[in-house]
């Protein structure tokens, strides 16, 4: 399938950020946002944006830091996701934004929107659901899992969390939590564990045991089916 | 695909049971043993076992409690299961004895088995790893996650375990001791959880609340659908 790609930039509450979209050539597809890692939005975000278009899907890998802005340590990292972890309402503030955006792009039909993200973009994913954000389903990759403290009594998006049982980020009773808070809000959810697996199993360049990021081929390889099992089902 | 069925008697120790395979036309296939749900080998496992053989596989719809057995209430099927979850060495040998008349089939590659199971076949199916019986993989579908007490070292059938959350008879506190169990035991393994969803959530006639047995067609769905990629990777 062929596949456009290109950068733009748009603002939110007068800051400027900057976006990159990949879509198959054709009638406008459904939008798939890409929530980026703590680092901020990079090569890891736009490739996948490319790999759903080539999927079928408009994928747009989302900017929450601000324009050029990429943590190059684990100190500026942690520095830069700092005040929407402390402030979640902040955060769902901006995704549903963000969603605007992208239900605005010519290649979008903007009727069918989904969101997915990576460590923190999957906390974000899970968030834009919490939320009640304008999407149909999301999908956390190896997500943070802890409850932003505003779930309301009724998710109405679909929720697929991919998850690596021995993520140091989000252990089992992180899991068990999760389970209650999705539970209570009467959610279509679903989490699937992968054994023998850590945070950042979908990163290639993830490999810092003691951290507890570490690439898993075979956790990557069957997250990324779990989510066109899932977008099927959606779109 | 044309689809091939029929019914066999076989013997272990001297007692007789029977089978229901259904085969694709031509060539030998992979082979997966289908393993009954409490109340024994009924319509629902042979009808698995054709769906089986739609998707390519030869499906063996085995026995474990002989022939024309097949329990009438929960009592009977209480019953019935007893002797095996009592003894759980007793049942995995009555596991590989049944992978063993299944590789011996004309229909089934006998290089390449699997099993499946629901509910109490389910807790076959991880049993069948659990032993390191002559099999590439396992599927439980809803399936009683309690350790068998003789778990080994190194656990190298792949497992995937296909769970609902709300299910009273494996409840969070039991993924999390199956999760330990799996982790220990250096096991390939997956565990699927779906929200708002009981024990039985494949069986079309599961619907008492009370006693936690409940039909889910998404559930149903999703995990027809992870079983057939979980096969596709091991075959």
């Amino acid at each position: 399938m062929a596949v456009k790609t290109r950068s733009f930039d748009y603002t939110i509450d007068g800051k400027t950020f900057e976006a990159f979209l990949a879509a198959p050539d054709g009638a406008p597809k459904p939008g798939i946002l890409i929530c980026h890692a703590w680092a901020g939005r990079s090569p890891f975000e736009n490739d996948k944006a490319e790999a759903l278009a080539k999927l079928g899907f408009t994928g747009v890998a989302i900017d929450l830091f601000g324009k050029g802005v990429l943590g190059q340590s684990k100190e500026e990292n942690q520095e830069l996701i700092k005040p929407f972890v402390e402030n979640r309402p902040m955060l769902q503030d901006r995704l549903k934004a963000n969603i605007e955006m992208v239900k605005e792009q010519a290649e979008v039909d903007g009727a069918k929107i989904a969101a997915i993200g990576f460590c923190f973009g999957g906390l974000c994913a899970l968030d834009v659901a919490r939320s009640n954000a304008d999407a149909a389903g999301v999908v956390s990759f190896h997500g943070l899992l802890n409850a932003p403290g505003n779930t309301p009594d009724e998710i109405k998006p679909k929720v697929l969390a991919l998850h690596g049982w021995d993520d140091p980020m989000a252990t089992p009773d992180d899991v068990k939590a999760f389970g209650e808070e999705m539970t209570n809000a009467k959610a279509d959810w679903q989490l699937h564990a992968y054994g023998g697996t850590m945070h950042a199993f979908t990163n290639p360049q993830a490999n810092d045991p003691d951290f507890g990021t570490v690439y898993d081929g075979d956790a990557d390889r069957r997250s990324w089916q779990a989510m066109q099992n899932f977008l099927a089902e959606l779109f």
